[in-house]
């Protein structure tokens, strides 16, 4: 079994950093990138393609809502053809950064709210799906389980690859809980563990009610800005390494 | 004689408006895109960028300081690696926006303060010069005259396309003269049409301290943000046509 | 019958501008200046208050959400309390611009999207209130018809006075119907004066549906960004001076 | 002897966090508030001014330049008349901040690079000062030594309070030496608390050429975004009670 491991990296802003990017590139196949709108700004870019390309590191775009302040959590209703051009924007900006440094974007992720509201809303999904197409056809989608996320790819002709995020609850269909319900991030180690196990094992997640739903995944979600997280995200790896191969989500789509 | 007619375009942002977009891109062959930083946004850019493919007009980035509330015209003192980054992120935004339209970038050019900081520092003019070259090697650099621009673009290979600014003097060096400074700007009709006249006649500019100094331009820059600027736009075009022709820069530097 | 005639001013950002800043000065007795989150900069207020007071206009803090791009017409979900010290922020920066022009600020209000949210909302519309109230106790509220601001006021000690906004329709509530609803906005200049003229005849207004209701104001907001908006405002101003005379909410309310 | 002891806290943005103010405010006297211009946001404003209520502590505005980016840190040339709309807005933006949480604003200090700037340039002093003069007369200016602010502030009857930057070179006029020299920030612990006993001592520094110049402060600024810099707040601290009284700069100035 094959399997990417990912994180959202390049999460500071000016002078102010987040998370331990270069322990996580260490672990990681692919690099999510923000983009200058949730975090992130042209330094930080540039510097996380080329730590991530040095390392043999994918890259893609990790596209948020304009609101620094709010770190890209908070829904903004926009309409979607404007939005569509917000992840145009973003999308150029990174593949400029790689296109410099001599690396290669490889794939696309929504964050925070935009990546939840996408998730949950076929509206939105299309106009947002279809301007990744338009900007770059072989860019993969990198997504939560998401019904709104896939059909809209397919209709494109994009590719998807669901990500598993392990210490986040989701519900029956496999959508992210909302982080503001008791127990959507799950911060306990050894759940997080189990739950990438049973994963591996048989393909199946608890859901928040508790129900054990199917969920076919080519990734896995690591975070990087807890305490303890850099630790966690090795014994993922780990057991990973046990049930199969970390590889990135493009060269498992390659063919 | 082949002449581009360039313009800086869309230089609103969010709700705000400013320029008569749609009359310039009935005039010039070339349109310089604002990338979000002094001015221009996600919606703003992908309009521009609409607007010139559908009129043939080429579209480059307008690259400028991180500096809405002063429009990328008070200098900033950044340190130059730092700027670079700056720079390849507003190209990549609207390389980005250009593909998505079907489009090309073919071109770049450094707005207001930047513009001008670069075009008298070599040591500022190399770094920002050669993320240019690190991008797109095929990118033109539009540019008032400058030896500090020329000479960088000539070290990383790279086509600087000489535009003249009939509504800005100069100084003996074909540098254009501070805002801040008495006439550094030309209100005057008549005089701005003389100042065309007399490049297309013999290659020469009346520089700010009275000398007649030589200019080789590919290109001239037409103003659309002051009363009457699209009918001076209209007729410097006259002139530029009653002598040669329009012509894009990238068609002048094809082979 | 006393009315205040009050318009949303300081409306650009920047090197950009919007509305007729010094015309409407002539015509309104209160001006809404925005306070630089989804409008207005330190220079725009600052020469705003300075325009107010050499014409005796009161002048209030337009408080919107922090949404520059989206001109603060699109809702942002924002954890309340955090939203109550994006309010207490703009009050300060304009009661500091008030306070150094030898000005005095005397009232407040929602703009847009978090105007909206904050009139149908009993849970947002208490945390803001309370934050005015926290401010400045003497600071009046002006407001489009809504029970959710005049009850969270009335808990706080604060006096709200209701503005009519002639040219937006409003459901049987009062409360304004959603601008991407047909029409909306009254575009038609008779109509809006038509409803000015009812509203003074007998406390009634049309609503969306409609139905006739009353509605008890003590002041009409003018718009300054359309075209025809000057015209349209004098002629308001006419019908109010013909049936009484038009005094600023702080008079009015002072005792 | 009285001495104030203060640091520069709220320097986070949003999710971002810097230096450690919860520490840092048990051992100062007066707080620098960041206004939201090159670090800070209303959140973090309101937090970190109730803190500082709570502990009894000072609070003052951090006025910056309006570049998040560069923290504020970074030259830029804009319009001393505009730049003082700037300062208004910054402490009109915390005084509204300390109104509503019930605390008092007693003083300010120009952040970074503007702090720098106006420090060696009556031309910039001048405006600026002349701003806080207009928003609050009885404000005390926080300055490192500067014959520029000190002038500017004695024209408008301002009270200056000189602060000692332990860990910053000074030039033979007491003016702060640029960041990017060599040993311009002074790394080393026991060279700093040496600094800070000669100091208390006779009243001396010894400057970046080697010269000993006299120094007259009512306070000694702290820093807290540096490995240890807590440990060394604290033992300035005790240098400071062993040669006198902490006492904020408010009580020393008051008669």
């Amino acid at each position: 079994m094959d399997i990417d491991l990912n994180a959202d990296l390049g999460e500071g802003f000016g002078p102010w950093r987040m998370g331990e990017d270069e322990a996580l590139l260490e672990i990681v196949s692919s690099a999510n990138v923000a983009c200058g709108f949730h975090a992130g700004d042209p330094v930080i870019m540039d510097r996380t393609v080329r730590m991530a390309q040095a390392r043999g590191v994918d890259v893609g775009a990790h596209v948020g809502f304009p609101d620094l302040l709010g770190f890209g959590r908070r829904q903004m209703q926009i309409d979607p053809a404007e939005l569509a051009t917000y992840v145009t924007y973003q999308l150029g900006a990174l593949a400029g950064m790689a296109r410099s440094a001599g690396h290669r974007m490889t794939h696309m992720s929504f964050h925070g709210a935009l990546g939840n509201m996408a998730a949950a809303d076929a509206e939105l999904a299309g106009p947002l799906v279809r301007a990744v197409a338009a900007f770059d056809a072989d860019l993969i989608i990198s997504s939560s389980a998401s019904r709104a996320i896939e059909d809209a790819a397919e209709r494109c002709g994009l590719r998807v690859a669901t990500t598993f995020l392990a210490d986040r609850a989701c519900d029956d269909q496999g959508l992210l809980v909302p982080r503001k319900l008791p127990d959507s991030v799950i911060h306990d180690r050894e759940a997080v563990l189990a739950r990438v196990r049973q994963l591996l094992d048989d393909g199946t997640v608890l859901s928040y009610s508790g129900k054990k739903i199917p969920m076919k995944v080519r990734s896995i979600l690591l975070h990087g800005d807890t305490p303890g997280a850099v630790a966690l995200a090795r014994a993922v790896r780990e057991i990973v390494e046990a049930a199969g191969k970390v590889v990135p989500i493009s060269r498992q789509l390659a063919t």
